[in-house]
């Protein structure tokens, strides 16, 4: 029921996508009277389809508390469905705040993962990456980052199909001694786990490593993972506006425009946001995707998809092997520290 | 000596920028023998410029302590000259860490401001915005980031011409609860202080609102803002490839860009990054701006023109007159929070 469009993009979304994927099945969590007249409308959705009736709607602008006591809503349903096992992954256009407190409430965080993050994927020069946290918290200390590199790599590997995906930390300038202290610790510590976890740690990144792909995941904090979204799209659609103008601006232009019109559709398409929907809540016990706000039944069906394709992936365990053999270096780490000599601080700042 | 193509590039837009602005005086700190072929070929630059010799040179990856070392290089001498006032601007396309560490020391930060910002022009869907700091500092309190709103809104009036600038805070959410507590306070003092110094504030505004053009001013931390310019930088060029592409993918393409390549090349035009080059260092007691590094003369000449245009208008006074109210305002709410009983926090917990 939540997003600007739904319940109709949403049924929309699974009719198409269970044309490509005959296999999957789906429970629809909503108002069933309105979910009626849809899947009559759609066989195909209406055949892979159960429903499971749920009266309240959490509105797009509701404050997360005031959702959490929506016991009877389409969210907080379909979130007990992941939690009881019966659906192996959620998939929501709705209220982001309200579905990320749901899901922490029902699904709990990952043994040995502090915070969840929402990971997104990036169109870069070399295909696609990983970015996380992009909001679904307002800062992140570095132990937090850590979690953050080991749910994105896994993500990566499930998503994009690399063995090893490079991981990269994103600050202001790419030498060790840049930035605040929370990020030289965080490398610090990501190096030193990396070790531990055979992680592929590329170092730090800047911004215009994102869209040029230079590592495979890039991990930052919510407050600055969010903005740099938000600025990424911004950016590429004042560039989308300046073609437009570009091509309208004389009568060779527009002929011009006319005539190349189907290499320009295909980048139309390219840049077409709703072909990378679903950004994902790394680090809950069940998988839990959150389709853009806007989402039409293409963004819908395209968000659908990553909640399949992760769902048969080996995310999941993979990401637990590395969270527990992270514990394990943590505890280490912290014996060593303990019976270890003060290290010499006058010395240090001399480096 | 700065920049990767120094020091023709610099001479070759002091070239450029002497045809078009016939008062413009140089001073030329530089290595004088490197630079005295340069000018016989420059007939324009070599009459309007002294050179100052210099034998010293800042490499662009010298750490900035080393750099203040070098007194004899041309950085430290540009600098001095706008302290001594015999320039009424420094510009250069060197080590920008070198850069803000020299000018600090020489320069000073004016009355009441607690740390300089860098500030950028960035092209949005209606014109330019200003937004800072873009990598001064790699991390802002909220008494700064009122700072960075008052020299903002200074350098929009200078540089945009606009009489009264709408200043937004870069956060992740638009409401007044969004954000870490940082954040949130920052926005509590923008509108207290905003209030006496008849600013326009428009509230927070997020990433995509930057090139959207929604305010004149976005004010931001320097590691936000600094990931936020490189990341729309690389979205930016994401984009222009995925166009070149677009235009080569088949006959068709390639023969409708080529009719239409007049309004092509405007667009190139429109997003030359060398055509919104200086950032500027606000907050010191003098006028320095960093040219991008990879400079030609085209980009040198932008950078010499936001000093001109800087150097021209009442700026300075204006940034002083609002930081010296802005000192009276801070002086007046710590008398009053002094006598004021303290509020209840377990009642402005519940809002």
């Amino acid at each position: 029921m939540g997003g600007d469009h739904a319940p109709a993009s949403v049924i929309g979304g699974v009719e198409q996508f269970a044309a490509a994927h005959p296999g999957a099945r789906f429970q629809l969590h909503g108002q069933a009277q309105a979910l009626a007249p849809l899947l009559a409308a759609h066989p195909r959705a209406a055949a892979v389809s159960t429903v499971v009736d749920c009266p309240d709607v959490i509105t797009m602008d509701m404050k997360p508390a005031a959702a959490m006591r929506k016991r009877h809503s389409s969210m907080f349903s379909a979130l007990a469905a992941v939690k009881d096992g019966s659906a192996q992954a959620a998939v929501s256009a709705g209220n982001t705040g309200a579905l990320m407190a749901m899901a922490l409430l029902q699904l709990r965080t990952l043994d040995g993962c502090h915070r969840p993050a929402l990971a997104a994927q990036w169109p870069t020069l070399r295909g696609r990456s990983i970015v996380l946290d992009v909001g679904a918290n307002t800062d992140s200390d570095p132990e937090q980052l850590i979690d953050f590199a080991i749910m994105g790599e896994a993500f990566a590997r499930a998503m994009l199909g690399i063995e090893r995906p490079s991981v990269g930390l994103l600050n202001i300038g790419s030498e060790d001694q840049k930035g605040h202290d929370d990020i030289r610790e965080a490398m610090r510590l990501l190096r030193q786990h990396g070790t531990v976890l055979e992680m592929n740690v590329h170092g730090f990144v800047e911004g215009n490593d994102i869209s040029a792909g230079t590592t495979d995941v890039v991990v930052t904090d919510g407050f600055t993972g969010n903005v740099a979204l938000k600025t990424a799209e911004g950016a590429a659609k004042l560039v989308g506006s300046f073609i437009r103008e570009a091509l309208k601006s004389g009568p060779f232009s527009m002929l011009g425009a006319l005539i190349a019109s189907k290499g320009l559709n295909g980048l139309k398409d390219r840049m077409d946001p709703r072909k990378v929907n679903g950004g994902v809540f790394l680090g809950l016990n069940g998988l839990v995707v959150k389709a853009h706000g806007g989402s039409d039944p293409v963004g819908f069906d395209s968000a659908l998809g990553v909640a399949h394709q992760l769902a048969a992936s080996s995310y999941n365990d993979d990401v637990r092997a590395s969270l527990s053999r992270l514990a394990a270096a943590r505890a280490a780490a912290t014996s060593a520290s303990a019976v270890a000599p003060a290290g010499n601080d006058a010395l240090d700042a001399t480096n």
